[in-house]
């Protein structure tokens, strides 16, 4: 234990994302958890809401953080966004985990969303967390957008190559995931017996996760880059597979694709390249995010398993804050997965 | 009922396709099961192997399928082939539901297969029998070579645009399917604990699947089709997803494909276009092929939900059936699937 | 087809249980569907709230049945018996798939629905209808109870032997379900990622269906049975299985329960004997319930499946229809499952 | 870390139950894993056989556990009893966690398992590690019996109130099992489609669990206790519920089951009181038994929930070893459940 621990308040703290954040924060070594905030289970112990959990605390209502020094925010979008100046002016850190401060140009986000950003002189001071990628930012920054699931994995799999121009800029990203991703509220899009034994796409047309993915993949690959994203619900509850197909250009194979991928593994603590493709379950609970290129008559198969809890959400957030905070890189972060 | 029934066997009558065979034959009105054959049930009743079955058969061992005019074969592959030169000198019609006759090479076959064919000559003699696209020929053959699960969504999700124009000669298909595509031996990889909660791909670097596709693709085309095919394996037991990305040619929309895929569906009773793209469970149990086509920013991108053992396996046996024995197409066959 | 068919209404028709009688009316020969009715899909296609279904009918709103000779109400309770006096007195035959005519005795209901019953006076008219105790009773009545799901598993189990007294009044059911028996509105009960991966009891204290279980034993014994009835949630979608424990009388041994429900599987066409404790897979979409009997060391363990919609509701209803019309009491029933 | 950590070795490391043995004992402050035993993965990485691992030692074959000062033995039945003698005459505490030393009477076990004993005279000699009911013997034995996972979750929800004659000596235990409970060797019964979708009961006759339940329950009476006990399939990868129902003696009520329960669980640290029955989910990867009492018209209906994994294999033994290393009992032991 340091000499001093970071108080931290989750908001939203009952939901999956909200309570994965929790449950990592309670087991930080450097971070302690002064406020737990939530709606529906206001003036309830935590482990009310969420079965099994040994957190003392009780949640409360309101957007009251108290003396925390940085600000998890598990909220639907706008609602983070629309205190998040005042958290800032108080001298703390902000970690946004919904949508709000991804997109740097806020009229993307009116376009996206369909409503006016609560805060969009906000927007460009946002730093877009995905980690391996702007560690320098995140360090310097009081505002963390934490990114979607879905970009998490899909840039993850994509981004390097298109950077290095690898590969040709019209990709497509198929990627499947279980049913916490789509959040804790009831609705028949995710009541058990209609989710169960049924696998099918959603959101085909463009889902509001593409924006962001757009945007941090034309600025790396220098220009505009097209991309087909279509998401999937399978009957389960964590992990995002993304499938991505990439074509190298001319003068590229697809081993060069492998061996960026590989390096790119070996550098960071969080990635791990796997020699098969890897199944969503060999990352359940864990921060890590496996990768592996496949060759298929000259087209790069890239896959990218994560935990969409973790790596695809809280232990990103939490991973953006010990950079931040100048702790190690992997504190506290879950790095070993449940099998089976 | 008609004046006669035709007198059927099913080899391979208690793995999975094998037993749904023998369910729809069971109720079909113009054909009588007289034989059923399986090696690791052999001397049992049917029922004993399928649990809940109301078959009254027993399941016999050898390959003598006795008086029957027509055999399903739901066999590993290389078995089928060995027996088919039998089965038709004896003037009986031979449906095989492996991939021994599939492909019309036996190069080919020897290839992916690795083995060389048991009975080349017969290759071309054999129909492809993805009935939407090849009925003369089923009607006027007496060896239907039945396509895999994969082939049939993915090649009723691509096909017709290819055959049409009106799309680039390079394909993704990124297709999900219940762990009952993978057979009812016991292995690891379709072990409960490991499938359960997970999301993998498989047969990334080429599947054998993708052989047939690409002769069938080539075909229809009139050009060498690039494709590029990852099948995933979901925690359910039956149901296939493809989800094809299709980028238009110059001059040619989404619209374009969307409009040619509602004309097949109308026009045959298998297909149903759905004007959200479909979840597997919407077809479960049934025959039908269900269908979308959306527009992500100029790419067609069609889903084909189906049940792998029905419209992906024994319904379209039973379907190629009715043709060559000039029944009704649609006779004996579920078109209701199951919900929830 | 008969000569003439029954024009029959359901409401309530895009639930769970009133879909699955939707669609075995709509196959059945005698019966012919006129009216769907239902609250949340009012004005909208069937297939648009049931995916897959082939039916072209409109839901329509409010409770007019239209011309109808039976109405089938899969309804929340109260919603039924607030209209049942209303459809009788024009001379229709009311099937209430609800828990509103199931108790006898509208004190009870009081007590265990904590309402009054709005039709009290239609109690005592009612046929508690499990069907293979009550054939005589069905054929006579204009008002049929279907039995809620658990308690025909339950029933079936334990009925039989206690009629004979062949058993201690002293019973213990320990019920598993599916998800779908807790319907179709969406809650965080039943929201698919607290349900997958997890089992749990609930109703400990006393479920509400055990008022229609100690109502029957009662009735059967000819004195108090106490009854121990404990649901439990399983992460399926489909099928119940009851295991109940029965402690032989003096005199009496395990054999003669076996040999009772024996017996009772050879005379009723739906009762299947099992060598082994059935899996409800074997009996998933089909009316069957599956019997077995085992000695543990003196104690009868009866576990008996069930198709939760179909036996554990909506097939029993056309089961009984069948009966209280004249038709044969199979017509039109599902008596194959699907495996897998 | 303590000055001097203990070595350690696991057999059967990539067994279910020792895969979760090898993941704990990484994290452990206090013990070194030194040496993994496996035969079907001989010669690969750990993380070779279970994907996902981040554990570096090779898998090896034989049974030379090398300097290790415990051995943990997740083997089948009569291997670990084979060589037991040989590593307690080198002075290794043995740490067994199959069937082969729960039994004390080698003739039971004979009766049981279908063969002699390879060790019988070690019998008496190995403690029953139900850790909560025998922490002094444990700390004084080398060879800890740990006991199988449904005897766990079934003794602690019937053992306390008969020890203290709370409720009559005839037991009903209702339990519910995920799949990986039946380990890691594929087979049909555990074949991914078989088992999805379905629930059923087996072993109905008398279940080899129940042989060392029983050996409990009369020793901590006094007396023969009856006890019926039917496992059950659930179509889940994790998790024990034990359903228990018990008759309070006259004089006695259900309160004060739930008052006894209530103050072990106070008692104890791996052991929780839900004021509602627990869900399984509630205890995923932890080494927690939650445990609720509830009073359905004058029975006690003790629920147990437990990861079959954690607390009733591997999380227990680590438990044991802790007390017999005179380590503290919760030391590198997981308290915290995934939720969802």
């Amino acid at each position: 234990m340091p000499a001093s621990v970071i108080r931290a308040a989750v908001c939203g703290a009952t939901g999956y994302i909200g309570a994965q954040c929790v449950e990592i924060l309670d087991r930080h070594p450097a971070i302690e958890l002064t406020r737990l905030l939530g709606r529906s289970s206001a003036g309830k112990p935590f482990a009310a809401a969420v079965p099994g959990s040994r957190i003392s605390l009780q949640v409360e209502g309101g957007m009251d953080v108290g003396d925390a020094e940085v600000v998890f925010a598990a909220l639907p979008h706008t609602v983070a966004a629309a205190h998040a100046r005042e958290w800032l002016d108080a001298g703390r850190v902000v970690v946004d985990m919904s949508a709000d401060f991804r997109l740097t140009d806020p009229a993307a986000y009116a376009r996206w969303y369909g409503l006016e950003h609560p805060a969009p002189d906000l927007c460009k001071q946002a730093v877009y967390s995905l980690v391996e990628f702007h560690r320098e930012a995140i360090a310097a920054s009081d505002l963390l957008a934490i990114p979607g699931c879905y970009p998490t994995a899909s840039l993850l799999s994509s981004l390097p190559a298109l950077r290095e121009g690898l590969v040709e800029p019209d990709v497509v990203i198929d990627a499947k995931s279980g049913a916490s991703g789509g959040g804790r509220s009831p609705s028949l899009g995710f009541h058990f017996s209609e989710v169960n034994e049924s696998v099918r796409a959603y959101g085909v047309d463009g889902h509001r996760h593409k924006a962001e993915m757009i945007q941090e993949l034309n600025a790396a690959a220098g220009r505009a880059v097209r991309l087909t994203f279509v998401p999937h619900l399978i009957p389960m509850t964590r992990g995002i597979l993304a499938t991505t197909y990439l074509h190298p250009v001319a003068g590229r194979r697809v081993a060069d694709v492998a061996e960026l991928m590989r390096g790119l593994c070996a550098a960071n603590p969080f990635l791990r390249y796997d020699e098969v493709s890897p199944a969503t379950k060999s990352v359940t609970g864990s921060n890590t995010a496996a990768v592996n290129v496949t060759d298929q008559d000259g087209v790069a198969v890239v896959t990218v398993a994560e935990d969409n809890l973790v790596k695809g959400g809280a232990g990103q957030a939490v991973q953006a804050v010990n950079i931040r905070f100048g702790l190690g890189e992997t504190t506290g972060l879950p790095v070993s997965s449940q099998w089976p």
